[in-house]
């Protein structure tokens, strides 16, 4: 340590928000060198290799190929995809001395279609899994948390190239098992959680997400079957439709000043309607019917209007989710002055679907059930419409938010909540980028056959804040020996040139055995060094202090906080004991 | 080799000129992504694995820590240092979506010295070796020759900080003796030359050129002495001065039409000069006198006049590395138009000095050397005009081009040309970093003292292609052990099953001995096979062919095309023969 390029810091950096942040630059891993840019000290590239290392042996061991693409990429392939555009500020672009275009990576998938094409050519090539560890380049809004969300970041992106989708399905689980084993030999606490609705295939893609407070990533999850799915994933439960015959008729009602929910519903609980007697009316009894205009890649922007129960806001995500690849944005003023049959706060389903605006509600909206809700007119709502009697939506979507204690999609339980931070992806593209660029092969019959892809990714230098946020205490970092910078840290803290030789002696006795060793060998003080210790992580901490009178070392374990003491023998006993220990 | 992500290609590729680039893309090594940029394929990663491997292996021996710096860096410290402007066109620049100006790392001077001035305050920190292995970003004018000369290059970039000048020397000593040891080991030819004249501190800058008929960089060396230096540093041997007592007096002659050199020579040869009786005039005799503007940083634009011996011409690099840092443009016709006693094709030192304009000449214009040159009227030129005598210089200058057959600047010999590629650079540096960032720290006397930096750099991937270039024949490539992709290469010969299970086998052992085993297990024929194997440039091909019904397998060296018959026993014999006959 008297020679490690390595300065530990006493107070958390001002700018610091979450725990990893503030321990990876205290502990002198890691520098800031612009907003979402970092260097890594001696320490943390040690990390961030080990990571490389675990990440590396498993993709190999599931027959994954390394290859390498440049980070700086032509626009022509991103352009034919259309991400050139899609990727919007996210996007670093940049121009060469010709005024060419070009952009750093953020994924590889048209590089690696592209490559795949070049080289292959017929259904025997196939299955073909390759990957690359590379740095990526996002242009962040806001990048934050250290290198949890840096605008430069180290990747591993694989790609899966198959005939058929039986291949595909193949290569995804052979990655989703990969991930496990990585995550598991990090350390890292996860869940995986679906990140598409089932209406787009099940599985056909799933985060993995470490469990963490700081995350910036929600998810739900069902204590009683384990189900776990992003938001945008969560299906709702429908209630079963309600015969329509016998249900009260819809009724208008003047309902001055009610253009929102909260008032309509004070409204709605001082009318005494006939049919809440003897119960209160609750948002929940209410349609909101919101606003939109959509525009489908390469359209024109249209008019969308979508009904949620009013105790539920729509969530962004699940909006965004459900309109892929779609944009949208809120009607404005000019959009209401354009189509006069639209009064804001009084939307109705009639006036929607009478005037041809495409009319979306949420799967809770079921034939028979009776809503208060806009009559079309300023000042005017109407009760017990009806769904499948007083109008027919064009469809369903999946837009409104999800809450705890909303049913699991399994009917198992309750959803709860939880935050997590995005590890890994799996993902069946299908043929998206096959198609894009007509990679077709010739099948076994002679005929061309498209291939079907999967893209995975895992985020190497971000798991490096990932396990110090999951790997901590008050006094700082607590590394899983599989990523530990050092497997043993030997402290001296014994001024005796005896005490110092001795220490020095076990440690290139560790050294020799493999053990990966860091010696404190500084002029500071015990209590320094101790702290310095803890702050640092290093799974083991051997101190060689006063007891080496005694003819003994004390032995730490980090994580645990327990201490032992070790003889010290003439020979290198104490090493084998100390390792022992260690590896067992 | 069924499984091997790998085509290889029959024919060069159109826009290859060089044999390295051919051979790594028609062998499958890399591939173009777009000018100057590659992807590098499973057997050329191989390689440049291993050259990182072995260029870490010394820089850790040397003391160096490794460290890693993003590529994408922000524009200030490099606005300190002046380089985001001096690197001009050759710098990637960028905006973020907030219009911060970013760049792309072409080496990080700035980053390590700002680093090292954060953690590290006292003398007692340094000495300090710092490294990183990462990609750099130069926007090429011409990007050529494949990996040769990319836009996105992986490069070992160090830097030494000490706070004395025998610290730096130690520096630089200990990083020139590990450079030669890592090219050694990568089985380089290559030359260590000068890369700044004596005058500018000896042994401050120097590159290591890997001898290449292919390579950009000229060189010149000295067969006697082994001396080798850049064109830009070699030192004229300038001639003894000439006593002035009894020389010929300068007389003036119509010399129509001879604005050039030739049209001179030509009419001196037919005026019969007294001073030339006996003997013929050549273009040596002349005193050529080239007209520039030179600006320097932040300055104006000044003329300045160049004298040069009329046989050789003025070298760019060289004239470049003497005015360095000012720039310099020929002058045009409004320059010459702006002095009227400019007469182009007949300037003459004396209308120079006498109006003030800067004027250096060749060392070879030493005093009393008399010189056939302009007399500043259009249609005249001067003969016998002194040096020293009828005009005095302000100065000399390094800028006529070298030659072969100059003799070498320690007297050893002549100079021959060569041509060479730069593989590695070591560089005293000194304040200039650390004046820019005041980087100082605590001094033992307890005073300020400045850092003194040297930065060193080897072109990792540039490498992959230097030993291409210097190990092929013209079947293909031909790797040293210690980078090949892998050690051997078991090719299967004979379509008999039992040939074939044992050939798995085989390799099958040898992988488990250790060695990197290429197996050839495609059902190609044994010709295609044998081409690829030549191609790929295994270093060791075994061929179970043949001889296997003979209870033999053939080993073959690729370098030396050496054939030897290994008995195949029952046991593991073949492979602990091949592996004798690999390591010995």
């Amino acid at each position: 340590m008297s020679e490690l390029f390595l300065r530990t810091l006493r107070d958390d950096p001002a700018d610091a928000e979450v725990p990893s942040h503030k321990l990876l630059i205290r502990a002198g891993y890691v520098r800031p060198v612009g907003p979402g840019l970092y260097s890594w000290l001696p320490l943390g590239l040690k990390v961030l290799r080990k990571i490389e290392h675990i990440v590396r042996s498993e993709m190999d061991a599931i027959g994954g190929q390394e290859i390498l693409f440049p980070a700086l990429l032509p626009r022509a392939p991103y352009e034919t995809t259309n991400r050139w555009t899609e990727y919007g500020d996210t996007l670093f672009r940049l121009q060469d001395r010709r005024d060419n275009d070009y952009l750093l990576g953020p994924t590889h998938e048209e590089m690696f279609t592209l490559t795949v094409k070049g080289e292959y050519s017929s259904y025997k090539d196939f299955p073909l899994r390759l990957y690359q560890i590379q740095n990526k380049y996002r242009d962040e809004a806001r990048p934050r948390a250290g290198i949890l969300r840096g605008r430069e970041f180290l990747m591993k992106d694989s790609y899966s190239f198959d005939v058929d989708d039986d291949g595909l399905k193949n290569a995804y689980h052979a990655h989703r098992e990969a991930y496990q084993r990585i995550f598991d030999r990090l350390k890292v606490r996860y869940v995986i959680v679906s990140a598409v609705s089932g209406a787009m295939g099940g599985s056909a893609s799933e985060e993995f997400l470490a469990e963490s407070e700081v995350g910036e990533d929600t998810f739900v999850r069902c204590a009683q079957s384990g189900y776990a799915a992003n938001v945008e994933a969560v299906v709702t439960t429908a209630p079963d439709p309600i015969p329509l015959d016998g249900l009260p008729e819809a009724v208008v009602y003047d309902t001055p000043d009610t253009p929102t929910i909260a008032t309509l519903v004070d409204w709605a609980n001082t009318a005494d309607l006939p049919s809440f007697a003897g119960r209160a009316v609750t948002a929940a009894d209410t349609l909101k019917n919101v606003l939109l205009k959509v525009r489908e890649p390469g359209g024109d922007w249209e008019l969308l209007a979508i009904g949620v129960p009013g105790d539920r806001e729509v969530d962004d995500k699940r909006l965004g989710a459900a309109l892929d690849p779609a944009e949208y944005a809120m009607a404005d003023d000019a959009d209401f002055a354009a189509h006069p049959f639209l009064k804001k706060g009084y939307i109705g389903p009639k006036a929607l679907l009478a005037n041809g605006v495409r009319y979306l509600v949420d799967p809770r909206v079921v034939d028979g059930t009776a809503w208060i809700t806009g009559a079309d007119e300023t000042g005017r709502h109407v009760v017990d419409l009806v769904a499948g009697r007083d109008f027919t939506p064009d469809g369903t979507i999946e837009a409104a938010e999800v809450r705890e204690g909303d049913p699991s999609p399994d009917g198992a339980g309750p959803l709860v909540a939880a935050r997590g931070i995005e590890i890994g992806h799996v993902f069946q593209l299908g043929r998206k980028y096959a198609d894009a660029f007509n990679a077709d092969v010739l099948g076994e019959n002679g005929k061309p056959v498209r291939l079907t892809m999967g893209s995975y990714g895992i985020g190497v230098s971000r798991l490096v804040a990932v396990i110090a946020e999951q790997h901590h205490d008050e006094l700082g970092l607590r590394w899983p020996g599989s990523v530990a910078p050092f497997a043993v840290h030997v402290v001296i803290a014994n001024k005796d040139a005896e005490a110092r030789a001795g220490a020095t002696e076990l440690a290139t006795a560790l050294d020799r055995a493999g053990a990966d060793v860091l010696l404190d060998d500084r002029t500071a003080s015990p209590g320094v060094k101790f702290k310095d210790a803890e702050l640092l992580g290093v799974p083991w901490i051997v101190v060689v202090g006063r007891g080496w009178a005694d003819g003994v070392v004390e032995l730490r374990d980090r994580f645990s906080g327990e201490k032992r003491e070790i003889p010290v023998g003439p020979d290198t006993t104490a090493a084998e004991q100390i390792l022992a220990a260690i590896t067992g």
